[in-house]
């Protein structure tokens, strides 16, 4: 019985983490879970799951919950984020917080030696070469729950490093994938929020309409993986049926396709290393007909190339492109900017602010507030178009 | 220095072959080779490759080559055959002769304890029993030469047994895939042998058009995996560059995609169990922009489920499969029977002839030639259309 924690449980990872977990109620124990303000989800799972302990990450409701809630204990915060993790009790914690707010409970589970399953991307993006070391000295692993790197990590257990030429990733195209490229400056936020084939939250549909999100996947798989850049491509698949290719020295493909369910990934980073023992109950019929491929359109995607361009330089700077974002994100989701602002204030971020190579954690997080700050103070009022 | 022995050189496997041997002189040499009746060729390669011994399978040219050429001595006809196939100096033998009589040098070979890389469909569609019998009894590796088993047998190594549901040959649909399913009666042998994507001899060519290559495929695939025909699936897709797909337990897809050129699945058969260890020069750019799929049409393809009924039924029901279909194809190559005849005559075997389980390949090839003669006696003067 593996007691699982899951941060983030209201997300779209956290929901499907949870149809595994009632799909497996032998292998897994949902021990403790955080949330960040919805009571009403809170108030359902520990009645359902009788979780030792659940975090409300907003400090807000510690007047109307108390420390206690049922047989279940209420922590609050950051702290109780970091309190959750550590548990004696917990053997796999699901990191799916969005942002760079996910990432320092992810360094304490890291260090309390727990089975990391990735599902919160900027800490490898941010903090990538301090996570790396720690996840080496503390003997950890960390299987990545994205269904594109969770499809790579699948497929690169099956082939010798030595034989492969170059990895894959697929991108659903977003939201503005058919759109002529001449309204792009005019798209609405709910046009952003549109996606094609996933549904996620506001953040990071709108980093897919652009191919953020892939940049921001680009530099995770090379700290992933250990792929150079020049070892990585991107290609649009609309149909977001396969989620990984890897390429071998011979010249021939292996591909990992599925339905676009993230119960998938989810259940493969749970059951690791063993297999996902059955077909899922909630599977969708696999019924793809069709599978097409094109590269993306460099006008269409500007923020594609600064992803690779901000990998390639390394040390702050895929923290700098991630925090311009998020910025810039929150600015287009307030009204204040128009979609392809986002990646201008990437680039300006990332020529702005002195890139540095950080040795420990707190200097990278430096930089992401750094880079909050500048972005912040240059377009909160929004920018002349 | 692996020692290579090719039957049947001239035709598509055995000229990608050579293209392998060609690229790498350090790892084989040509020690052996047949031909049929092409004395050109064979004086070409004799002058390339300097091989040990040369067959001539036609024993016609006895009299114009004498036993010697150069320092190559040259032999004939089905003795010959099982000669060069057993020489110390060979190691691998390439079995890419057409039909049932490719059959009896495989098995001299397999007795011999060499490697098989084998292109001759019918050995395991007419013999399998026996010959699966045979390979475990002499402790040799048979690997598949055909594309779509070669990336099965790629993909299979990769994923525990355990933990696959089914496997999947792909189709490209042969000649007729979009032909209007009423024009099938009127096709001529000029549309039947223009192939949308392989350039092969016009015995398979045929077969490809009505999709019984794809069911001696998938009785093939059957003997050489060991998977039941429920875990067998057949999809048409076009492309031909997906070769191979294998479903896990949990409902994903790996699928085994190169460019449509045999000189991949003949380089990993030569050097298997290594890994072909550089790109091949000849390589076609990997350039797939969509892969289709779909079920194929039972009432364009009727021979594919009478391929599954043989072998549900087993014993020598493929075996008269497989020989039906042979003097059918002749039969409508000499325009003595239309195209949609060529199922129909094979249904009419399957019901005619007695279905036997024999014990060694004398058995099945008794089998086989009581079709043949049943089939020529029936339909050799052709039919009332």
């Amino acid at each position: 019985m593996i007691g699982v924690c899951v941060l983030g449980i209201s997300g779209s990872v956290g929901q499907s983490s949870l149809k595994v977990l009632r799909s497996f109620p032998e292998s897994f124990r949902l021990t403790a879970f955080s949330v960040h303000s919805n009571l009403k989800i809170a108030e359902t799972l520990i009645e359902e799951f009788r979780p030792e302990v659940v975090c409300l990450t907003s400090e807000s409701h510690l007047g109307v919950w108390g420390d206690k809630k049922g047989g279940t204990r209420i922590v609050y915060g950051e702290q109780g984020l970091n309190e959750i993790v550590s548990l004696s009790s917990v053997d796999t914690v699901v990191t799916a917080i969005v942002g760079a707010a996910g990432a320092i409970p992810t360094i304490t589970a890291i260090k309390a030696k727990k089975k990391i399953a990735i599902a919160n991307k900027e800490t490898l993006v941010t903090f990538g070469p301090y996570i790396n070391r720690l996840v080496k000295e503390c003997g950890v692993s960390m299987v990545p729950v994205d269904s594109e790197h969770n499809a790579l990590f699948q497929l690169l257990e099956k082939e010798d490093r030595s034989n492969i030429k170059a990895i894959t990733l697929t991108a659903s195209g977003g939201s503005f994938r058919d759109l002529p490229i001449e309204d792009l400056p005019n798209v609405s936020i709910k046009q952003a929020l549109n996606h094609p084939t996933w549904s996620m939250g506001p953040k990071i549909t709108v980093d897919s309409a652009g191919l953020v999100n892939k940049g921001l996947e680009v530099i995770e798989a090379h700290f992933l993986f250990g792929f150079s850049y020049d070892e990585i491509e991107v290609v649009i698949h609309p149909q977001s049926l396969t989620h990984g290719i890897i390429e071998t020295l011979d010249g021939a493909c292996l591909q990992y396709t599925s339905a676009p369910d993230m119960i998938f990934p989810v259940a493969h980073a749970l059951f690791y290393p063993n297999k996902t023992p059955k077909l899922l109950a909630e599977k969708k019929p696999f019924s793809w007909k069709e599978l097409t491929f094109r590269d993306p359109d460099p006008a269409r995607y500007p923020a594609l190339a600064l992803a690779f361009q901000a990998g390639r330089t390394g040390g702050s700077a895929p923290a700098v492109f991630n925090a311009a974002n998020e910025v810039a994100v929150q600015l287009f989701l307030e009204e204040k900017i128009p979609f392809i602002q986002i990646p201008r204030i990437i680039e300006d971020a990332l020529n702005e602010i002195p890139n540095t190579f950080p040795q420990d954690w707190q200097g990278f997080l430096e930089k992401d507030n750094e880079t909050r700050l500048s972005v912040n103070k240059k377009y909160s009022k929004g920018v002349v178009v």
